[in-house]
């Protein structure tokens, strides 16, 4: 079985955070660090520190502690931020825009290369270096580009065209905001961000605890 | 053991999807739903959604399945539906704005009853029917109107003093876009929304898939 399907969405989360903590340190000019520190720093457990990295073969020594910059690179690989991906923007409203301006995908790994909408007022705008370009051009410029990962920002009723598009086009990877679930085949790995279900998630705890009185 | 510590983060989405899923067929005007059918619509399978929907005591008949509209009912009691929450946005940048207007709180049970800034810019303007207030306001105006969630829409730097209004205030719930951990007491519950984050766990299910070869 492979690891992608061993271990839990929660668990890379944790891998991405404690990526950042090692980072931080690093910066910090340290070079080794406990489970228990990394514990603290990520608001878990040292056990679960500990049960996470040994997932992939990462042990700390004891009294020393892991490695930060050998942790880290590691950590990098297995995030596959080893290489560069490149990712296009579907969609070029408000969510969109905060994406691309703010998200710092470009200090990571991930090079947005195109950006596409169907509404002609907006085809033509420059976003940054991008042209925004009329969603019929995906296929050839997702081809040409390289497009591996997709960020769909786009509503509900705009899904089905758009998703055969990508499906043509060979994206293997789907950041969706739109809120609906995705039906893709074997292979293509989803995302979903949807924040009115994060909310639920939270009114879900806050409502427990007022239960439990 | 509470709910709320018994179920996983993911099994709380899916009850979210679930919910989605029902109201669609209720529009529909259909009044049973079958696991099988379920599955199908959520991306899981059929014993899957048994598992979620029995932990909180729902039950499908044998050959008629889940009544639409009592197992709604339930799922949006679960999930703290049957009631409104007062939410605040903290921070009215780009991401922020996006939220406020697309994000359809309101059709849910979240109310966004102010927002705020510390950009004196900022200060003043008017987003909807609300004026953006300084930061310095926050916890006289959270305690006047009953905020109970906080929308965290804020550079990292910018967290450690607006941390110290939302504790000072009570907040229970946090939606947080910073990328940063946020250290909060016991009995806050806090949802990180990190986009980066979202797209290197797309990129990791990619490479795991590329190292299967």
């Amino acid at each position: 079985m492979s690891i992608s399907r061993k271990i839990s969405e929660s668990a890379v989360h944790r891998l991405s955070l404690y990526l950042r903590i090692l980072e931080d340190l690093d910066r910090e000019g340290r070079e080794t660090v406990s489970s228990d520190e990394m514990s603290g720093r990520s608001a878990t457990t040292a056990a679960q520190v500990r049960k996470d990295l040994s997932l992939f073969g990462s042990f700390g020594k004891r009294g020393l502690g892991y490695d930060v910059a050998e942790l880290a690179e590691r950590l990098r690989k297995i995030l596959g931020l080893d290489r560069r991906w490149c990712v296009a923007l579907v969609g070029a409203g408000r969510i969109g825009s905060a994406l691309v301006e703010h998200g710092g995908f470009a200090e990571r790994s991930y090079d947005v290369v195109a950006i596409f909408d169907s509404d002609a007022s907006k085809v033509g705008e420059r976003w940054g270096g991008l042209r925004v370009r009329d969603i019929s051009e995906f296929v050839a410029v997702a081809n040409e580009e390289g497009v591996e990962i997709v960020i769909l920002a786009i509503p509900v009723e705009a899904v089905p065209s758009v998703m055969e598009y990508v499906e043509e086009a060979g994206v293997r990877g789907i950041l969706n905001f739109a809120p609906t679930k995705l039906k893709v085949r074997a292979g293509v790995a989803v995302k979903d961000v949807n924040m009115v279900m994060e909310l639920e998630a939270l009114s879900f705890a806050l409502s427990q605890e007022d239960a439990e009185g």
